[in-house]
């Protein structure tokens, strides 16, 4: 099959590599339908992230069952599922409590060894661990099957930083970066009832998706000056809930400062970069709760995919670009470059 | 009357100062009963946070009202009363909130052109806002004042961070610190159901205290050493809930190491030093919360009162050394030198 493999850093190739075969009866292959570029894939193609060469790459994908292990229980040849960002056995502790990404069986996608999404098929270990069984009708709806592609890793992420954020009805929630995450945490703030939802950023492209998805205001200003913009916004106090959504040491340094005392910062940006941004003494006086981390997107699944379903949320907009298979290193350009948002691939 | 007085670091002593009096309509006069030196005072003791020569300090006490205002509707003179670490105004939005803390009018003890707790008296501003009634009949009992003097601070602040640290019954729960705040929080864990609770300290008189308030467990080590032995203690996996009062970067960073992914760290420990400690990349693979701050402790008296007077909870042994005023000089080179716990002042 052909699969996208990264070489090097900015070398980005779609290749032949070995059919995907079931290895495990808990296995099962997926043909994928759909799939996307993620803003953490660009820490892999920048080579701020490590990668083996030869690697494969790409965790977001949804697809058709083509073959399934003796031992799956839950899906059978033909199912359409989404697969969220890591795999998880569905058995162990972690898994029980809803914290599949600690899953000591777990793993994630393009793993050394294991296939990545951005390709023809998946090997998927743990399959009744790992998926989540879509409407079979949605795979005739070109448009569905894009918005469904978001549970796979965006839209969870965008609602784990809201719960963490704690994020409740009338909540005033400030939500920090315009990415596609972010962009799916307003999402999220906006379905979990929040009044006031301010969305900072200054790509109007991205700031009118916020405004669709519910911010009620945009800040365009960055770092010290975003914090008073926003702090005028709200009578000069912060927000209850803040979404961080950038992981940089500036974005976690806006974001306490537009946190209201008491209140609470969702994290779910990949921290990168040496400090954290974090003034512990500043968070000390103003109590200020930091809840976040990688997003256990299996566990929200069955609560957001209804929502989807019936159409009260759309994330489908922050996919902005389409690309076949071929073109994926035309997407990785495209969202380095800043021109796309979040690239969607139909192989 | 007679008070103590920082001048430099390591020059505290015990002089005559005027006599507090009413300033506002809010106020009252607190002749002091008992009063009580806290481990953060040693900072401005060793001179590791800044203080005016001159300053008072003190910011734990309980006394009798000598005097109130003519807009206090809440205290007679008379009253037995305690106070907490910061005063405020009871009628802002963070007052009713419960986060006192962050009250606009609020302040703290002993800062510039206050009274400290370590006195005869304290004019306290915001009387109604500040300060909550004891039962007349515990002035008479000398064992039973000790204990309500925890109120003031080390319970509150040993509960808030066991409510950051998310404890609920039948949980898990690991101590970094074995101060009067860590051992309190100790108690607080025990008290809101917590089934197992290591105590990490080295100190045999604390940590037997720490097992009278309820530590199943006690870890003498530190470090990585202490995180290793931590998890040896839960078959490899760290603490559901965590408390962290110390404050250090390394006690941090010993709390991280010893927090179960999921679980949620409830720090009370004022940070100091320049780094946090803080892994956040750590962090944010194990979903680790960061939650606490400055203890909003008038909100939790109303609800660890209670406990105290029924004697189901009992406090009183973190004081080990009880001094007169004059000798609150001794109290803190006690302190400052690790031979008394927490010294108990009876002016």
């Amino acid at each position: 099959m052909r699969a996208t493999v990264i070489h090097a850093p900015h070398d980005i190739r779609v290749q032949e590599v070995p059919d995907p075969a079931i290895q495990q009866p808990t296995d099962v292959v997926l043909r994928v339908l759909r799939a996307c570029i993620c803003g953490s894939d660009l820490w892999a193609y920048r080579g701020e992230s490590a990668r083996q060469p030869g690697q494969r790459i790409g965790h977001e994908f949804l697809g058709i069952v083509e073959e399934a292990g003796s031992e799956v229980a839950g899906f059978a040849v033909g199912d359409l599922v989404v697969a969220p960002f890591v795999w998880s056995d569905g058995t162990c502790a972690y898994c029980a409590e809803g914290l599949t990404t600690s899953c000591p069986q777990g793993g994630f996608w393009g793993s050394v060894g294991s296939d990545g999404g951005q390709g023809e098929a998946v090997r998927v270990p743990f399959a009744d661990g790992t998926l989540i069984k879509l409407p079979a009708a949605a795979a005739a709806d070109d448009h569905l099957l894009t918005a469904l592609l978001a549970l796979s890793d965006v839209l969870g992420t965008g609602h784990h930083a809201a719960v963490g954020a704690g994020v409740k009805p009338g909540s005033t929630v400030a939500v920090v970066g315009d990415g596609a995450v972010g962009l799916c945490g307003v999402m999220a703030a906006k379905r979990l009832g929040a009044e006031r939802i301010i969305a900072l950023g200054r790509h109007q492209a991205r700031t009118d998706i916020a405004r669709t998805f519910g911010a009620t205001d945009v800040v365009a200003e960055r770092g010290e000056v975003a914090v008073e913009a926003v702090r005028e916004l709200l009578g000069g106090e912060g927000a209850h809930a803040v979404i961080e959504a950038v992981g940089t040491e500036q974005s976690m340094r806006t974001a306490v400062g537009i946190t209201r005392d008491g209140g609470s910062i969702g994290y779910v940006g990949v921290p990168h970069g040496s400090g954290t941004g974090l003034d512990l003494g500043v968070m000390f006086d103003r109590n200020i709760a930091l809840r976040g981390g990688v997003a256990p997107v299996r566990t929200y699944i069955p609560e957001l995919l209804p929502d989807i379903l019936s159409g009260t949320i759309d994330p489908s907009p922050v996919f902005d670009l389409t690309v076949g298979l071929d073109d994926v290193p035309v997407g990785y350009k495209a969202m380095d470059g800043r021109t796309a948002l979040k690239v969607l691939i139909k192989p």
